[in-house]
């Protein structure tokens, strides 16, 4: 049985995202066994960006209308310079992001994106991982950006970019399988 | 004569700007008599970003190490999602941004340029406007976001996006003005 049979996992991004920073943890993640969804703003595909230009495009499994936190175990927020600055001005995927948090399962964002950690109002008094252009917007957000690799608080899961990837999805399936490992233990003291 | 004869403006950007908030004011300014001079990073052309992909390169006229603030009247800043976040990296971009607030002389941004203005913390208690994906940053830093065409406080010109420009470059003229008129008052006055 692979590591996350049974797990479902939510990336939430449009046109703009760094692209290594979406497909690697989807790869990953499937190849664990989860259920990965993309989830977006519109039907149809989104385009990523690779280094200096557009890179693939990748199909939206759901839009954001039709997904309920509910639907997922965990959430992932990849990075790059458009991706983020787009979706914070969208209530819909500030809320979603806000409302993932609140359910107390495990939230990663990574280089950009937390951006919308702050536009979602969730980092003041958290360490935070995060690419180095969003130090200042997160020290007044009332957060303490971190450089490392990745940083795990309150169960946000943080990296500042594509080079922590290893790392970042590492930490997801970890937090996910000790999500696993309680809830069965749960059921196991019933 | 010319409104701007004997001006000297800089405008200070780099790979993705928003192609119009550089051109815009450096042909109008340019028109009015004014010397217009692109700063960068580095030297050789810089590529401006227009609507969805990239527009056309710009030649750089001063790299920022040669570059004084005495050398300039006034400092305008281009928006783009990838120009300002690449240069508030830069200690010398975010140097040169404080040192001419500093020193009284008109400076504008546009679109997502206040995330410079931020990183020099210069809009702390000031009114701003910018693109509102901004407005949570410029909250967190002690800013009230704006939402009109142009504002003006405390010698920062500060506009929200492209449709913007008429009355942004109109504002940095004026203030440019203002400024001539001042200095030539002190003249006659000694």
């Amino acid at each position: 049985m692979a590591k996350l049979d049974g797990q479902r996992i939510a990336i939430l991004a449009t046109d703009g995202f760094e692209q290594s920073e979406l497909t690697v943890p989807q790869q990953r993640l499937k190849a664990e066994g989860a259920t990965v969804e993309i989830v977006s703003l519109n039907a149809g595909t989104i385009r990523g960006w690779q280094a200096k230009d557009w890179g693939d495009t990748v199909k939206v499994d759901r839009v954001i209308d039709d997904a309920s936190i509910d639907d997922y175990d965990a959430l992932v927020l990849p990075g790059g310079q458009m991706n983020p600055d787009i979706l914070r001005m969208d209530r819909r995927a500030v809320d979603f992001v806000r409302q993932f948090y609140e359910s107390g399962k495990p939230l990663a964002a990574i280089c950009h994106a937390p951006w919308l950690l702050i536009e979602a109002d969730l980092v003041d008094g958290k360490r935070i991982a995060a690419w180095p252009s969003l130090k200042t917007d997160l020290r007044n957000a009332g957060a303490e950006w971190v450089d490392e690799a990745v940083v795990v608080e309150d169960g946000l899961i943080t990296s500042r970019k594509p080079d922590d990837l290893d790392a970042f999805v590492a930490k997801i399936i970890e937090e996910l399988r000790e999500g696993v490992h309680e809830a069965r233990q749960a059921e196991t003291t019933h």
